[in-house]
C-alpha cells in the first residue's frame, strides 16, 4: 500500500545479519535456512511491523495483513496443503522473537489453522481422532488465553468438572467423544468472556495472533523488565509465523533434543535423546522415557546420518556447541531450533581447547568461551548438580568448593574424631588462631559468627578447604552438644554438607564431583599466560600455600602477611608475652623467641618461590587482637570476683586492665599498621630482621636471591613511610653487610586509605612500589566495616540494589576503583618506574581484574585457589581491549 | 680595599627596608633614627660582611675592620669622647641582630672600653667607683665567656670562693677592693684557658666582639634551628655596634620601659614602668620597685613630655601599639629599642577597633591586627594569666574556657550539690545521655576517657561549658570517692580548676578573669561581616544553643543533630524502648511518643532562627549508643548468674542478647547514618513528620517560614540519596498539603565519605546542597577513629612531627582538603545552584575556614561559640586573599 520498507521476510529473505528486524529467533531460522538446512517454512514479521502496529493505534496496516496473506497463498502451494482444508490442512505455529528475549511476552500458539473443519483433516492425516480433537481443544484454549484474554481458570476448570463427571484420573482418559464435548463447552466459554465467536476463520486466527503477539511487546511485565534492564522500548518484537511438522505420524516420525558435543564433561560426540512418533511435549512431559541419541542410529539410519552431518554444519557455522531441537515428519527431518548449548565447568574448558586444537576457533576465542569462574570450580570438589539437596540454612560463602563430615563443635574433637578416619565439618560461633588445628584436621567451617574476613573464612581460604561462615540462623547449644536452625536439630556426629561456593548448608551427606586440574585446563591457562599483561601473583602465608599457588602458576608472591605467623596456637602465647611485656627486657625476650620462628616461615616461603618476587608486609593488625575477647574476660573476672578466688582473680583482673587499655571503638581505624612500626620499632626491626636473615641465607647457601620487596602498612602520610624507610634500610644494611651479600631489594608500601591515594604523588617520591589493599580501601572509601556491613545492611543493599554489586567482591569502579586509578597516575607522574599492584581480594576476582588492566597495573595478587582465574581473566581484559 | 658593596651603615644611613641587610635590631634602630629620634648613635655591621667572614676563613677582612675604625674615630669626634680613656672613655654596646632571631647565637657584649685605664674614667663620670669596677669585673666575665670561649663556671666559682672567702652573702656586699682582686682572678683565668691576655686594647676587643657574633651564625644549636624551621643558612646574621648610655649618672637619669597603649587593656594611655638613676638590669633583678610612669611626668617633666611625643611619633609609624626600652642619661632621652607589643585577647581588640576609629590604620588592618582565638579568649572566663598554679595533670582540651569547683563523681550528686549553690567539677570516667543533667549542673566536665568527640567532649562544646577529657593519667576510685593521679589524691569535695583550652587540671581554685563581649569587639565583628563572603552559620541542637549562636551573629544554622534530642535522660527510656521493640505495634508506640518532642524541639530551634536557614540532619549514629555498654551488661549477667536471681536474670540476658546482636566492630563504619534511614524508614519518617509539622505551624502561627534543609547523613551512593528524597518529599508534601501551606524546603546530604566525594558529581544532580561532615570524612580518608586515635596515637604523632598538624582541628589540606575541593568542584559542575557548606568542627576553626573561602563554599557551620571566630576567621581569609 505504502511504505517502501519491508515488513515481511520468508526465511529464505533473512539472515543472522538482521537480528534487530527479525528478532533473535526468527533471524536463528532464517540463518538455518540459508545454509540449506531442513526448516519447516515460515515468514518472519519483522520488529519495525511492530512499531508500525502502534503507530497505526494497535492494529495491523491493511497492506502487513495482505502481504501474510500473499505469503500463505504462496505457502499452501509450496505445501501441497490447505489453511482450514478437511483433508490436509495447513497449521501454523505463532511465536514472538524480540532481540533480546523477556519475561513477560506471549510466547507460543501452536496449531493456529484448526477449525471445525480442518480438525477432521488432521485427524484423517494423523490417523489419530482422539489427538486431533486434543490438538482443537488446546488450540481453543490456548488461543482463548493468550490471544482474547480469557482467564485460563476458566477453562481449567471446565476441564476439572469434566474429568470428575466422567471419572477420568487424567486427560488421557478422556476419550474423542469428551474431547468434542469440551470443544463446545470452551467456545461458549470464549463467547460469553471474550464476547466474540471462537474465530473459524483460519486467516483471521492468524492476523488475531500476530495483533497479540505486538500488544504483549508493551504489557505490564515486559514494560517493568525492560525499565529494570534498561532496555529500550522502541525495540519492538518481530513475530515468526512457521509451518507445523509433526513427529507423532507414526514409526517414521520423531522428536529429539542434542547437543553437539557433551555439555557434561566435553567430549566431542553427539549427545542427547529421542523419542520415534512423539512430539516435543511428550518429551518434557516425561510420559514416556526418551532414548539415547546413539541409537538413533539403528532407528532411522538415514535421518541419524542426515542429523549427523547437519549439526556438524550448525556447529562449524555458530563456532560452538549447539542444543538443537528436532521433529522428524515422516521421514523427513526438520530443525525447529539452534542455540548455543549450557555446559558444565569442566565441559566448557574441554570445548574450548578442543575447538581452538581443531582449529575451529582462534586461542583468542578459547580464552573468552571460558569463564574464570569455571576454572575455579575445576579446582575444588563441588555438589553433584544432579543430587537432591535439602538446604537448612544459608551463611556467607566465604570459601568455595563442598565439604560433607560429621558436625563437631570443638577444634580438638575434630582433630581427634579426623584422627580416626572420619570426615569433620567443624561447625562453631566464630574460629581462633587457637583452634587452627580443627581447621586442619576438618573438610569444611561453618561457623555462625564473622564475616567473609573473618578469621575462619580467610584461613579457610589459605587452605583452599571449603567454608560457610557468618550463618546467624544456627543456634549452637554446646551443653546439648546440637544445633538449631528453625525446626530442624543436628546433633554432634550427625552428618552435614556445606557448599562455601553458595554458602548453603545441606543435611546429610550429598553427591560431589571431585576436583582435577585437566590437561585441557593447562592448555588454556598457558595460552592466557601468553595473551595476558598483568602479572598474578598470589597472597600467601607460608610455604604450603606458596607451594600450592606455585603450581597453579603464581609468579611471584603479591602479599605474605607477617601476622598470620604469629596466628599459629604455639606462637599465640608468645606474641601474648610480647604484648603483655612490662620491661624491655620481657619484650625483647619474646621478640628473640619469635624472631627465628619468622624467619623459618620465610625461609619455607622464599625457597618455594625460587627467587620471584615476594612482597612481604609488616605487622599489620591492631596489636589486641592477638588478647582474648573483652566480654568473655569480664565475664570470667566477674565470676571469680563472686566466688572470691584472690590469686587467679589478680593475674585475670590484671589482664583485663591491659585488655581494656588496648580496646578500641574502631579497630580498623586505630593502632595498627605503620603505626605500630612507627611508636613500637622493636617488631618491625625484629620481622626486617627476620626476613633479611631468611633470603641472606637462601642465597649464601642456594644460591637463590629472592626478590624481596618490603610492604609497610597502612600508611596515610609521606612522614610514616620515610620513618619505616629509614628504620628498614638500616637493619637490611646492616645484616647484608654482615654476609658480605648484595642483594637487591625495595621498600614500598600499601595503600589503602584515601589519604594515600590522594598524595600518592607525595608518597611515590619515596616507595618504590604501591599495591593496593583494596579491601581495607574499600572499607574506608565507603565508610563500610566488612564485618558490621556484612552482617547488618549490605545483604539488604544488594537485594533491594542500592547498591548493584558487592564491593567486597567486585572493585567498586565508581569509587574506590576512580581513587586506585588516580593514585596510580599520580605516582607514576613523579616516579616512572612505581611497580603497582593490588593485593585485596578483588585481586582474584574477573570483572576488577579487568579494571586493573584498565589501569594498568603491573599486577594482582590472590589467594591460591584464584591464581588461574586471575590468569584467565587477566587474558581476557587484555583480548577484549585490544 | 676591594667591593663597591657597602659593609657597614650608621643608623643614619639604614632604614627598616634594609632589614635583610641591617638585621631586625639594626634596621630598627636605624628607622628609629630616621625618624629623628634620639637613638644613642652607631653602625651595623651588615649580614653580608657575616657571609664574607666565612668566604674569608672565618676573619674578619682588613677592609672592614679599618671601615669600623674610621667610624668610631668619627664617633669619638661626635661624642667628644675617647674609646678607652681613662677620663671619659666612649663605651659600647655589641649585638647580634639577624633577620629572624633565633636562639643560640651570641646576643649582647655591654660596656665594651673597659680597660684596667678606661674603668677609671667611668669610676669618675659617675662618681661610683665600686660600679665602675663591677662593669669591668662583668665584661671580663661576659667577654671572656661569649667571645674567648672559657667556660661559664670558672669564672663563676672564683665568684663564689670569694664571697666565701670574705664572708659575703651576695655580690653587692663586694668592696671596691674585692672587685679588684677578682679582676685580677679573672684576668687570670682568661690567659690560662683562652691562652691569650685579657685585650686591653678596645678596639681589639670590638674586633673580636664582632667575630665573635659571626662565628656564633653558626655554632651547632644555630644549625639544628635553623634546619627545623626552614631557614636559609645563607641569611647570616648583623652586628650593632653601638655607644653605651647610663641610667645610672644621678637623679637627672632613669630608665624604663613603656607601652604606648595598655597591653592589658588596650587603653589608649602611656602604660609602663621606670626607675629614676637606675640602669635597665635593675629593672630585671627586682631590688628596687620600679614606679608607674604617670609619675614620671612628676619626676622629669620635660623628658616625660618628650617620651610622650616620641613615643606617639613611633606609634604612628609603625601603626601599631609598641613596646619601647629608654634610658635617660643626665636629662637626656635616649631610645633603646621599639618594637610590637605583646597584648592580652582583650587589648587586641581594643586596639585594633580604636586604631581604626582614630584612624591610624584602616578596617582591614584591624581585622587582621585581632587573632581569631581572641575573640574565643573573650568569650570564655580565663585563668588568670597572672595566677600561680599547680598543674597536676593534663587532657585533652575539648570545650574551651575555665572552670573550677568542687570535685563530684556522680551526675546526679553533681546536680543535688549545685542546688545548695556550691559550684560543682563533676568528674567521670566519661559521660552518657543519662549524665546530662549532672554537666548541665557543673561549671565544667573532666573525662579519663574519650576524646575530643566524646560524648562529654561534644554536649560541653555545646553548652559552652570547658571541659578537659581522656585525662588518663586519673586514676579514678568510686569506691574510695577519690582520685589519684601520680602521688596527688583529691577527695570528692575538694577544689579543682580545669583549663579547657590547654587540657590542663589544676590542684586548687585560681584567679579567672571573666567573660565579655566588649563594644570594640561587637564592632570588629561588624567589620568583619562587611568583607567575609563566607555565610557562618552554628552547629545547635537546641533553642538554648541557637539562640546563643544568634546572638553571636549565626547568620543560620548548619546542623542541627536531631539524635542529641534523643539523648535527653526522659527520652533515652522511649529510644530504648524503640530499639528493643518486638513488635510493630511497639514500635509505633515509641515513635508516637517521641514525635512531639522532637517537634517540640524543632519548633524552638526555628523560633529562634525568624526564618533563617535551618539545615536539620535525620538521626545518624547506630542506634547501640542508645543501649546499655556491652562490657559492663556482660558483669551485670553474671554477676546474677552467679546470684541465681532469676527474673531479673532473664530480663538483663534478653537485653543483653539485643546489645550482643548488634555490638559493632566498628560502629564508625557500621549500620548507621542513611543506612538506618534506609532499613528502618519509620525512624526518618517520623522525624520528618516532626521538622514539617514544626515548620508550618511557625509559618501558620507566626507568619515565619523557614528556610528548611532536610540533611540525610553518611550518603555513599546516589541511590541511597534518591531512596530517601523520595520518601521524605512523600511526608513533607501530603503534612503541607493538609494545612495547605507553600513552604520551600531542600533537601541534600552530608558528605562525610570519600566515595560521596568521588562520586559528587552523581549525588550532585539530584541532592540540593552538601554539607561536608569533615570530622568523619577526616577519619575515613586517614583511617583514623578519632577516639582511638587520640588516645593511642595522635598525640605522639604530632609530638614526633610524623604529622604537622591535627587532621581534627585543622582541615588536612593535601587530602581531606582536596576531596573537599574536588567534590565541590565537581558536584557544582553538574548543577551550578549547590549550596556547598561545612559542618565539622573545622568549621570554627581558623585556617581550615581559610581552605573553605579558597575552596569557594558557600558557609561554614560550627559550635555558638565559635561563630565570632569563624566570621573574623572568614573576613581574614577574605582580605588575605584579595
Amino acid at each position: 500500500m505504502c511504505s517502501e520498507k519491508k515488513y515481511i521476510y520468508s526465511f529464505e529473505e533473512g539472515s543472522l545479519d538482521l537480528k534487530p528486524l527479525l528478532g533473535g529467533k526468527g533471524a536463528g531460522l532464517s540463518e538455518m535456512t540459508g545454509l540449506g538446512l531442513p526448516v519447516p517454512p515460515g515468514v518472519t514479521v519483522t520488529t519495525e511491523a511492530c512499531n508500525l502496529y502502534y503507530e497505526t493505534g494497535e492494529e495491523l496496516p491493511q497492506f502487513i495483513k495482505e502481504g501474510i496473506q500473499d505469503y500463505l497463498t504462496e505457502l499452501e502451494e509450496n505445501m501441497d496443503k490447505k489453511f482450514g482444508d478437511d483433508a490436509n490442512p495447513l497449521l501454523l505455529s505463532v511465536r514472538s522473537g524480540a532481540i533480546i528475549s523477556m519475561p513477560g511476552m506471549m510466547d507460543t500458539i501452536l496449531n493456529l489453522g484448526l477449525n471445525d473443519q480442518s480438525v477432521k483433516g488432521l485427524a484423517k492425516e494423523t490417523g489419530d481422532e482422539r489427538f486431533a480433537y486434543d490438538c482443537y481443544r488446546r488450540f481453543i484454549q490456548m488461543f482463548g488465553e493468550v490471544v482474547l484474554k480469557v482467564e485460563a481458570y476458566k477453562f481449567s476448570r471446565k476441564l476439572d468438572d469434566l474429568k470428575e463427571e466422567v471419572g477420568a484420573d487424567n486427560d488421557l482418559d478422556l476419550t474423542v467423544d469428551h474431547l468434542k464435548e469440551l470443544i463446545d463447552k470452551f467456545k461458549r466459554i470464549v463467547k460469553e468472556e471474550a464476547e466474540v465467536s471462537f474465530p473459524q476463520d483460519p486467516m483471521e486466527q492468524l492476523i488475531t495472533a500476530v495483533e497479540a503477539v505486538f500488544g504483549s511487546w508493551n504489557n505490564k511485565r515486559a514494560i517493568i523488565y525492560r525499565d529494570a534492564h534498561d532496555i529500550d522500548h522502541d525495540l519492538g518484537t518481530a513475530v515468526n509465523i512457521q509451518t507445523m511438522v509433526f513427529g507423532n505420524m507414526g514409526n517414521d516420525s520423531g522428536t529429539g533434543v542434542v547437543f553437539t558435543r557433551n555439555p557434561s564433561t566435553g567430549e566431542n560426540k553427539l549427545y542427547g535423546e529421542y523419542l520415534l512418533n512423539a512430539q516435543g511435549e511428550d518429551i518434557v512431559a516425561g510420559i514416556r522415557t526418551p532414548e539415547d541419541i546413539q541409537t538413533f542410529k539403528d532407528s532411522l539410519p538415514e535421518v541419524y546420518e542426515q542429523l549427523v552431518e547437519v549439526t556438524q554444519i550448525l556447529e562449524e557455522h555458530y563456532q560452538d556447541m549447539q542444543d538443537i531441537e528436532f521433529t522428524v515428519e515422516k521421514g523427513q527431518l526438520y530443525l525447529l531450533q539452534t542455540r548455543t548449548g549450557k555446559r558444565t565447568a569442566k565441559a566448557a574448558i574441554k570445548i574450548a581447547a578442543d575447538m581452538a586444537e581443531e582449529g575451529l576457533i582462534d586461542r583468542e576465542q578459547a580464552l573468552l568461551r571460558v569463564e574464570p569462574e569455571h576454572v575455579e570450580k575445576v579446582l575444588h570438589r563441588q555438589i553433584d548438580p544432579e543430587a537432591e539437596i535439602e538446604v537448612i540454612a544459608k551463611g556467607l560463602p566465604a570459601s568455595p568448593g563442598a565439604a560433607a563430615g560429621k558436625v563437631i563443635f570443638s577444634a580438638d574433637k575434630a582433630e581427634k574424631v579426623a584422627e580416626n578416619g572420619e570426615k569433620v565439618v567443624l561447625v562453631s560461633l566464630e574460629t581462633t588462631p587457637e583452634d587452627i588445628h580443627g581447621v586442619l584436621a576438618a573438610e569444611g567451617v561453618l561457623t555462625t559468627r564473622g564475616g567473609m574476613t573473618s578469621h575462619a573464612a580467610v584461613v579457610a581460604r589459605g587452605m583452599g578447604k571449603p567454608a560457610v561462615c557468618g550463618c546467624d540462623l544456627i543456634k549452637i547449644d554446646f551443653e546439648a552438644k546440637e544445633f538449631t536452625v528453625g525446626d530442624t536439630t543436628v546433633e554432634e556426629g550427625e552428618r552435614i554438607t556445606i557448599n562455601g561456593g553458595t554458602g548453603e548448608v545441606i543435611l546429610g551427606k550429598v553427591e560431589m564431583t571431585e576436583a582435577k586440574l585437566s590437561e585441557e585446563c593447562k592448555r588454556i591457562l598457558k595460552w592466557a599466560d601468553s595473551y595476558k599483561e598483568l602479572q598474578v601473583r598470589t597472597n600467601a602465608d607460608n610455604g604450603t600455600d606458596a607451594s600450592k599457588a606455585f603450581e597453579f602458576g603464581a609468579e611471584g608472591i603479591g602479599l605474605c602477611r607477617t601476622e598470620h605467623m604469629f596466628m599459629a596456637a604455639d606462637r599465640v602465647p608468645i606474641v601474648q608475652r610480647l604484648i603483655l611485656s612490662e620491661s624491655a627486657q620481657e619484650k625483647q625476650g619474646a621478640l628473640a623467641e619469635l624472631e627465628p620462628i619468622q624467619c623459618q616461615d620465610f625461609e619455607e616461603i622464599f625457597a618455594e618461590m625460587e627467587g620471584r618476587p615476594v612482597t612481604v608486609r609488616l605487622l599489620d593488625p591492631p596489636l589486641h587482637e592477638f588478647l582474648p575477647n573483652l566480654s568473655e574476660l569480664v565475664e570470667e573476672v566477674t565470676k571469680l570476683r563472686v566466688k572470691g578466688e584472690q590469686e587467679e582473680l589478680r593475674k585475670k583482673e590484671k589482664l583485663l586492665r591491659k585488655v581494656k587499655n588496648m580496646d578500641e571503638s574502631n579497630p580498623m581505624l586505630g593502632f595498627r599498621g605503620c603505626r605500630l612500626g612507627i611508636l613500637i620499632p622493636e617488631i618491625y626491626e625484629m620481622q626486617v630482621r627476620a626476613i633479611f636473615k631468611a633470603a641472606t641465607k637462601l642465597a649464601t647457601e642456594e644460591g637463590v636471591k629472592t626478590e624481596l620487596e618490603v610492604m609497610i602498612p597502612l600508611v596515610s602520610e609521606l612522614n610514616e613511610f620515610e620513618i619505616l624507610r629509614e628504620k628498614i634500610e638500616k637493619v637490611a644494611e646492616q645484616l647484608l653487610a654482615e654476609v658480605d651479600l648484595e642483594l637487591d631489594y625495595k621498600i614500598g608500601t600499601m595503600i589503602e586509605l584515601p589519604r594515600a591515594c590522594m598524595t600518592a604523588d607525595q608518597i611515590a617520591e619515596k616507595a618504590e612500589f604501591f599495591s593496593f589493599g583494596t579491601n581495607d580501601l574499600t572499607q574506608t572509601t565507603f565508610g563500610f566495616s566488612r564485618d558490621d556491613a556484612e552482617g547488618k545492611f549490605l545483604h539488604e543493599y544488594l537485594e533491594r540494589e542500592v547498591i548493584k554489586e558487592n564491593p567486597f567482591v567486585t572493585l567498586d569502579a565508581a569509587g574506590v576503583g576512580k581513587l586506585v586509578n588516580l593514585a596510580t597516575e599520580s605516582g607514576r607522574q613523579v616516579n616512572s618506574d612505581l611497580k603497582v599492584g593490588i593485593c585485596g581480594e578483588h585481586g582474584g576476582e574477573p570483572k576488577s581484574i579487568a579494571l586493573c588492566h584498565q589501569y594498568e597495573l603491573d599486577y594482582v595478587s590472590c589467594s591460591p585457589y584464584r591464581v588461574p582465574v586471575a590468569r584467565l581473566a587477566a587474558a581476557q581484559a587484555k583480548i577484549r581491549n585490544s
